[in-house]
């Protein structure tokens, strides 16, 4: 959409209930529209229009979907769906249709077709809308599904509620304003109201727009740097690690989302040393303990002056560690921190998101390593679970899902 | 605390218990040792640190708390602790002694005093740690307390729910960054363990950083501009209605917090004119139905060319415009959203706060009149509230508090 047909699609039409309603209509019309153009154009020059992070946005047309590749915003919501029995593949192609339509004009600033809001949609700071495909969701659409598509082989860790695991259709939305995820998230989920239920929804949150220097790896809510071994988006390595190749799904991935509560009151307990040990890295900057900046490579190998290996052998950087070079994942998760219940002054973890070409081949043997032995697993509890195929991307005119529902 | 003691305290010293667990510790103390340094001053120039919004400090020592004359940050959490049985007038001078000592810490970006992640405490974003007392508070101090410190008088349009009404002692803990006020709000309620427990707890969202040109008056989840009436901290304006002027809260002032639910649903139902009329002002800029501007003053003559008065009698701007001069507010809320149950899409509000020196001279008038009569009440429902006597602030060695306890 053109910011020419941006600008028109926000004019105000007085309808008969206004005049019903009495007051000088006809004017307050004429100045809503105004008023509007003022909005969409709200500061005085170009230069300082620039300048605002509001203002930036990411393209939503492309061979990739957005929101996978582009620099983690600041807040992201996840939403799970899951289908109405009627929700056939018909309609599965007119939801995709419309959430493809309003997900393209939000992320540009645009405001929804049916926007209630129009106002809140013109700070877009960098807004994504990601969308990925459960079990049901390819199975109704009546394509054939990777086999890695279904909940994760259960994990001796794992202690899921189903308020957090499944579903059939996801929504990733994320920017770097919590105002614009807010409203993103309530224009889409009304799209979706004659074809689904909200099955859970999860919100997150890194460090802020201007917090830090940009590239800076985030820390969770332990403290540690988490995310150091991600590949850079736009090498091969990514690229490899991240897309798939075949059938409906090339150009698109698989994406895990899984909610790992941390305790951090038994986390206290633990002093600084033990911290460093358990992870494998320093807390000060994450360089391994065998180094002394974040991105030194670990050496497995070092020992200590009695004979210890410097990075234990149960610490999370040495057990999380591919056996083999396929064994990669991307991860771009995001820290929760929610309302405690009961004595607890926190209820805190870390949504963990991981995008893949393939869960079975690169997923689940690193989680398989890290559930049998992973001294990380004392503080940490994986609660919640689910997987999606994320289909690719689509151009101007298409809808994400057209390779499987087209 | 100095920035030279601030380093100083960052130092590590191991401990028996990392020997027992084996590895380089001595090496891995250094590095951590130099990582903090690294940490602390994390910018290569410091022209490049000056530049972060995350680097910005709001000063916590005055004649006034800080987080009420500031301009509002992105984000904030109140939160309303419940004093133990025991906790007695010594109890409570050691309790806001502690509490005030690692507000001012971790407000200049310094790590609290028995800091377990000292890694998140380098990012102060404007970080503000304000506090008020309940009735129950200032009768253990053996105060005399204000007489409008009490719930409020009940509205009819009122629906309380307990969980988020009344309170001991009030943090609101406010920045721009969300992993800052999570880390400050652990830190802090680590702190009031032994004394206290929590009763409530409410977090809030504004625009970020960087989204909009400063000063915008903010947006609520109805669209609406909201708040545009408030005085500008600074003025002698400001000052008559914010700050009390006798007894030990001369320097403070009170706030009052409604937890206000907002139909998001029904207000979808609703037309743009009608919403207009309900509140007397645009949507698009906030302007009052006789005026342009977000700014201009509301003409309450003005009708329509068929005799209706502009702005409707039942509105809210017209219903909330002081009778008397005394009758005025300061208003510094967030937005709420949050993860809905059943059906509905979004579980959403407004943390209405405000600033006065007297509750029941300044806020009851302007709340009696909108509950008696006010169109907005229809999608609008108070279901928590809360009222604190907020001290002034303290001196560098001195604490919050101390008119009241020393």
């Amino acid at each position: 959409m053109s910011a020419d047909q941006a600008k028109s699609s926000g004019r105000f039409v007085p309808s008969r209930r206004q005049f019903l309603i009495g007051g000088a209509v006809a004017g307050v019309g004429a100045a809503a529209a105004v008023g509007a153009d003022l909005v969409l154009n709200r500061s005085s020059s170009p230069e300082a229009a620039a300048a605002l992070n509001g203002a930036e946005i990411v393209p939503f047309y492309g061979r990739h979907q957005a929101g996978i590749a582009d620099a983690a915003q600041a807040h992201a919501t996840f939403i799970a769906l899951d289908l109405l029995p009627e929700t056939d593949r018909d309609a599965l192609r007119r939801l995709m249709s419309i959430l493809t339509g309003d997900a393209a004009r939000l992320t540009q600033g645009v405001k929804a077709l049916a926007d209630s809001e129009p106002e809140l949609a013109v700070v877009p700071a960098r807004l994504t809308v990601t969308f990925g495909f459960g079990p049901e969701f390819v199975s109704r659409a009546g394509g054939n599904a990777p086999t890695w598509l279904r909940p994760l082989p259960p994990f001796s860790i794992d202690k899921l509620d189903p308020a957090f695991t499944d579903g059939d259709l996801l929504l990733q939305i994320a920017a770097d304003d919590p105002l614009t995820v807010a409203h993103a998230t309530r224009m889409l989920l009304k799209d979706t109201r004659s074809f689904a239920t909200v099955r859970w929804t999860q919100a997150g949150f890194r460090r802020a727009y201007g917090s830090e220097r940009p590239g800076t790896t985030m820390r969770n809510l332990f403290g540690q740097v988490d995310g150091t071994t991600n590949a850079q988006p736009g090498t091969e390595e990514f690229d490899r690690i991240v897309w798939a190749e075949r059938g409906w799904l090339a150009g698109g991935t698989s994406l895990v989302l899984r909610r790992i509560r941390m305790d951090l009151d038994k986390w206290d307990r633990l002093d600084r040393g033990g911290r460093e040990q358990s992870v494998g890295r320093t807390l000060a900057n994450g360089a391994p303990l065998t180094g002394t900046d974040e991105f030194d490579e670990p050496d497995f190998e070092a020992k200590t002056s009695i004979g210890f290996p410097v990075i234990p052998e149960f610490s999370h950087v040495r057990r999380s560690r591919p056996d083999d070079e396929r064994q990669r994942i991307f991860r771009r998760g995001y820290n929760y921190d929610e309302r405690p219940a009961g004595e607890s002054v926190s209820e805190s973890g870390l949504l963990f998101a991981s995008f893949q070409a393939d869960v079975d081949a690169q997923f689940v043997p690193i989680q398989q390593r890290l559930a049998d032995l992973d001294l990380l697993n004392e503080w940490t509890t994986p609660i919640g679970s689910a997987v999606f195929a994320v289909p690719p991307g689509c151009s101007e005119g298409g809808y994400i899902g057209e390779t499987l529902l087209g």
